[in-house]
């Protein structure tokens, strides 16, 4: 299935991160970060990249070695290998983690939003691709709509087994799987995502049959895009997965030494912990100038957010730590946000995200002799002109006392996005690090799903209702 | 076109905002805003309120009276009606003001990502539509492939006439009409929507005689939804723009009161101002429960970013003011960024987006009577579930002291969008006056317009491209 590459290709390939911007020679003291910052993080880094090394030798932290692993991939593989000539739709029922993988690797690799139309050039044989991941009733009814049963392939994706949202709408896929195809024929149209021995999906899994694919246990929904989350979808797109991890295992072999000037995640990390240490800068933007990569950001606001967004330290301190990640659109976005981020508070940092190969070229024909402020733009192109505004936003936030780093994606492909995902996952676990907390853990969300477990009247959670009952009533005066 | 609608239901279809859990009787004296806070505004208010009301009056705030220009929407009507029989694709040429607004309506009202494929039910008879938002080759180079000239209408939209992006995807549509179709063909497939007199598209459209739409001077892009800019692209999506404008006639009424308990934009850009400035929470999330009003947060993000991120404030002193908008979707970022919102800094406030009654049912089976952690689920429906969950999201926030606030609709529909539209304007041109700034400019974008100009070669930046020519050299070292 993978081409072979080269060395040179890969080093061709290679993702470049430039953190210029970030630092006091161009900032200045008062916004940038001097070498020195950096130099005092040397101690703490070797500690925790020595911790992080013991808990994935020790099988504790499971994301790093994924891209090793062979079993899978030919499984995933041989079964996709059939499944896109079998089925017309792919369905992923899931959220989250188990969703946001696979839209951002859909959408760099494999047409996105474009590729489900009827005269989308570029899919060839492959199925068409619906998200269900989320349980707005009309968008799911929608999707229902499109994804006639015979032709379709439903996912089922939750390593809990017990997601509300992804378990209901399995629930109704396989109630009317029965009623339109007939109990038989039901495990043809549903593979399971899930934990190998946990979880009610693993028991329905087990006891009718159906196909599925094993998350490991040491590996959590938002570090899971090269398990099955993300490789089962990904082949299914025609992406070819052996690429994609080869481009994790390269950017593996660049993120093994504790360098705070050659490792890409661990310095990345390193600034933005100290950008938010020092100067309060608390808020991420990712700003993508790259339609295809624009669902990455997406991506890395669940990794980011959902890993270091934490009340409590590993010593138990209150710390309410946490900085927000934002996603933003090149160009686009320059006409929306830019505004905010060259004079709004000094509390962001930029992340580009640049394309140096673009697969089409968009010349702009030279009109209008008579008109110079239009005329200028001829003999141009449009990717000329997307690179030079993000030299030029990149340039104008410099000059505003704006830190920006950039990283530079050759072309988008496999073995790029492999490259990019993977960094942005060592930089979170590290980033854990230097806040001192757990980056692997998500307390914050259980108070809300008790609540709905209460209100939905699942057992075990009759207390939870009764207090939500009791609770202090609205006042009319503040409903307007 | 519009259907009749009587008060009663007008009524039933009225907007709400509940604040009850922004206040410090919920959420106490530390993270809540109290009722003495709300009343120290009342004199600024009303200060502000005759500010505005005198800037309408003048003629030199637009936005307002917009609903209420009858001839615009008889000639929208008039040439959509005709249009939508006559084009199978519409490609929208235009960025940030020029695009979120249509971007918003096409969403909420018109199928959004849905409805241009080919067994997409609900369409009926109107055109594809295209967003060519963004100056990525590879994604212009896709439109330009879905949408065959000969049955394809091209809206080119830009106040200024001179966006450097708007004007290049001209320059390669203008060329290619030509080419294909030959020179008197060319008018027919090109919509100008600019400035009565300035700039070059007004030159453009004036010279080759292509049917126009007027921006009114008094109105920003950001603000300019109600003008042909948002109406235009609404009715060449089947979109009943009188409902619209109804909406915003209605909202328009609930507004014209300064009052602090009764007008809710009022209420809303008071609370938010107060969050800000008494508790420091400087980071707006606009949550939508629904998937429809997702993109409004979207438009929502320019409308706030932009009109409240200033440095100057109007006595020219530096305040590096603004908020930061942020969009979620519910449920699905429950699963993304809740564990931030729950447990990170007390930096944020919540504007939920609820909606009461969705157009579809999804009842959920009952099944596995032996998994009860499943089988609870059943005899639910997901709107059951999403409602809940919205709700559980809520009341856990408050929980951990962070206040939020909903608008809720009572169904997704043109008369409560244009409700909700003009409710936001509102609120950020009073947000505005509340924190002595301009919410009407946006001079901060001019430095990275310059610099894009001075790459381009455009005459009159020599200076500025020579500038950055000599900018101090990146260093190697902080490039990996």
């Amino acid at each position: 299935m993978s081409r072979w590459r080269s060395k040179r290709w890969q080093r061709r390939m290679s993702l470049k991160l430039d953190f210029n911007y970030m630092m006091s020679e161009f900032l200045g003291e008062a916004n940038g970060i001097s070498a020195d910052d950096l130099r005092g993080l040397r101690e703490v880094a070797v500690k925790l990249h020595q911790e992080l090394s013991e808990g994935r030798a020790g099988g504790n932290i499971g994301f790093y070695d994924l891209p090793y692993d062979q079993d899978t991939v030919e499984a995933i593989e041989k079964f996709a290998g059939k499944a896109i000539k079998q089925y017309e739709n792919v369905v992923l029922l899931g959220i989250g983690g188990s969703s946001l993988g696979p839209r951002a690797l859909h959408s760099a690799l494999a047409g996105g939003q474009w590729a489900n139309m009827a005269d989308y050039k570029g899919r060839g044989k492959i199925p068409r691709f619906f998200f269900a991941d989320n349980i707005d009733p009309d968008t799911f009814a929608r999707i229902l709509g499109f994804a006639e049963p015979r032709k379709t392939l439903f996912l089922v994706v939750t390593k809990s087994g017990t997601t509300a949202e992804t378990m209901s709408q399995f629930l109704i896929v396989r109630d009317m799987l029965e009623r339109k195809l007939g109990k038989n024929k039901v495990a043809k149209h549903l593979v399971a995502v899930t934990d190998a021995q946990n979880g009610r999906l693993r028991n329905v899994a087990d006891r009718e049959g159906l196909t599925n694919f094993i998350i490991p246990a040491n590996v959590g929904g938002r570090f899971s895009i090269f398990t099955p989350v993300g490789l089962l979808p990904a082949a299914l797109m025609g992406i070819d997965i052996r690429q994609l991890l080869a481009g994790a295992a390269a950017m593996d072999g660049r993120t093994k030494e504790c360098d705070l000037h050659t490792n890409p995640a661990y310095v990345a990390a390193a600034l933005l912990f100290l950008a938010d240490r020092t100067h309060g800068r608390n808020i991420d933007v990712m700003f993508s100038y790259s339609d295809a990569l624009f669902e990455v950001a997406d991506w890395f606001r669940q990794l980011w957010a959902e890993s270091l967004g934490k009340k409590h330290s590993l010593s138990g301190k209150d710390v309410f730590c946490g900085l927000t990640p934002v996603s933003a659109l090149g160009v686009t976005d320059q006409h929306s946000q830019t505004q905010l981020y060259m004079e709004g508070p000094f509390d962001k940092v930029t992340i580009f995200l640049a394309v140096e190969q673009f697969g089409q070229s968009m010349p702009i024909p030279t009109l209008y002799d008579g008109l110079p402020d239009l005329h200028y733009l001829g003999g141009h192109s449009l990717e000329e002109l997307f690179q030079a505004e993000r030299k030029a936003t990149e340039y104008a936030m410099l000059q505003a006392g704006r830190p920006s780093m950039t990283i530079t994606v050759p072309e988008v492909n496999p073995f790029t996005l492999g490259q990019l995902l993977y960094m942005l996952e060592v930089q979170t676990a590290f980033a854990g690090g230097l806040y001192n907390i757990n980056p692997f853990d998500q307390p914050g969300v259980e108070l809300g799903k008790k609540l709905t477990y209460g209100m939905m009247g699942r057992q075990g959670f009759e207390q939870v209702r009764e207090d939500y009952a009791n609770r202090q009533p609205k006042q009319d005066k503040y409903e307007i």
